[in-house]
């Protein structure tokens, strides 16, 4: 197990298929893999499908209540959900950097099948490459996916229904991702018993569309934060956004690292939040639905689409008074995804 | 046009925003892309789609016949093409270094725009990360691709239907990418004028397909060389294989370099060749075709599928005796790719 990346396992040849052997194949194993071809042949339905991407940098690799492996399922999954379409498959690629140990990468592997296992999507296809050492930190991971997408969820993405009077949600406390990983980090000498959200969000979203609620628009607030999301949502658009600052939920040890470092939460990155527009009169159902979830047990109503203010998102602070939320300019944290 | 790439390119925030639409939308730009929700929506027919990922990390990231846009492009056009499939879209993913500069991201960038008008394929959704300078080197690029594949090609990638009498093609010459790329690093003081083949075969190997030759197997010989992708193609067939080492076309230039160093081209990566396995009687038919096409003028039948020595291939080298071809053992070179 003190065994590490050579050059050689991104050759293509007999180390490189060793590797997939032992390793990819043997963790991540379905019928559609295994056949080890140039492209996965995946059986579609016709109609819509979804296609997404994200390379994982993060920094430290492993954190408490994940790593990269587990982020990049995760993340992937994410990005295909909240677009409305049911995750299919996903693609895996490596970039290993040459000395890194071996067992480390299995470590990884294993996150990576457990999560996708409990998001119930196969990991169909992948790639290894390996750079010198000192050319890249330890691991990146890219990992792609395609969904299946009902026709009738299509606006999702876009918003393009949203109109005043409906409902903002999100399904619990924000900023654990950004702030656990900055706690990890070992430049800071924090021990702030934090743990990233980082989970794949695919089952508590299906929850919700099959019930028929009326969504509106949804969108995991990861880098930039909730306020990226709100900002980017208002931008544009006829309508404005009100958000209350009191019924966003932070957790007590992650508030109390925002405040002694000067970060906002809501500019905090996530990995398992998701933000939701809702009809109004589908709100109730759809908060319960949530709060029934594992995952969205603290979900809340954080705000509402309103008349004033058309292309501002504002937040009534708790002392009474409002604030602009804008996007986030410049990098706050970086390598946090 | 000296501005560099800044941690705030990758925090999800307004750099970031800027880079897509200035930049990627500005280059890649149709209507799929252009709505920059989280995951792109694509029409399918029902049937079967290929789906394939690559990263790419090759160094340096320009050299004589491409760079590392154009090898993203193709390559994964190249991995859809070989299953049989027809590259529908490609998703790119960038990983940055930090300091990098713009100028030369966006000379990248048209080239790839360039490289997907030629394949005719449409980049509809990516993502952008940035590292601290030195945790990465330069820039490491993932394209991910979805294409749309034929029931009656589905073997292909398998080569099920392989028997002995059956011909072995190949589109050009081999060894150019591998010795560019080596002779482009400034270790070592060669100048050699090699091009790498660097392009996208899916035009090539859809007039093949479309003539109703019936062709068995395809692999691009990418890394590992034609004689990994030989040797895999015959491990635990009931078939043998025979290569005529004269009839395997070698640039002058590279065949030296090849001698002087100690490489055997056979090993040396190729990012515009394709090793055909096709019927008999197809293969004039199919080395026609590919000769009257940019990229298969120097096309030709290098071996056939033989009853003797079952799960080995042999060359039949130029002095009349005969060698085993194996894998590649180990690393050769190195982010050739």
């Amino acid at each position: 197990m003190d065994k590490k990346i050579l050059l050689g396992h991104g050759s293509g040849g007999k180390l490189t298929r060793e590797l997939i052997e032992n390793l990819f194949v043997k963790h991540f194993s379905n019928e559609v893999l295994d056949r080890q071809s140039d492209s996965a042949v995946l059986d579609v339905p016709s109609g819509k499908m979804a296609f997404t991407t994200d390379s994982f940098v993060v920094d430290p690799i492993f954190f408490p209540g994940g790593d990269i492996g587990k982020l990049a399922i995760a993340g992937t999954v994410n990005d295909l959900s909240v677009s409305g379409a049911k995750p299919l498959c996903l693609s895996c690629s490596f970039i290993l950097e040459e000395g890194f140990p071996l067992a480390e990468l299995e470590k990884i592997v294993i996150s990576m099948a457990k999560e996708a296992r409990k998001a119930e999507v196969s990991i169909v296809t992948g790639d290894t490459k390996v750079v010198n050492k000192g050319k890249c930190d330890k691991v990146f991971i890219n990992t792609s996916g395609v969904g299946l997408l009902n026709a009738s969820f299509q606006h999702i993405s876009t918003g393009d229904y949203i109109q005043p009077g409906d409902k903002i949600l999100v399904n619990g406390s924000l900023a654990d991702h950004g702030m656990a990983i900055l706690a990890a980090r070992n430049e800071m000498n924090l021990h702030a018993d934090i743990e990233s959200d980082c989970a794949s969000l695919n089952h508590l979203i299906r929850k919700v569309l099959e019930a028929g609620v009326h969504v509106k628009f949804m969108r995991d607030a990861t880098r930039g934060g909730a306020a990226t999301v709100l900002a980017e949502l208002a931008e544009n658009k006829p309508f404005g956004l009100e958000i209350t600052e009191s019924k966003i939920k932070i957790g007590e040890n992650v508030r109390g690292i925002c405040e002694i470092l000067g970060f906002d939460p809501l500019y905090v990155a996530n990995e398992g939040k998701v933000i939701l527009v809702v009809s109004e009169e589908d709100a109730g159902k759809a908060l319960e639905i949530m709060q029934s979830d594992e995952l969205g047990k603290q979900a809340t109503i954080i705000g509402e689409i309103v008349n004033q203010h058309p292309g501002k998102a504002w937040l009534n602070t708790g002392i009474g008074g409002k604030r602009i939320i804008d996007m986030l300019a410049g990098e706050q944290l970086p390598r946090i995804c």
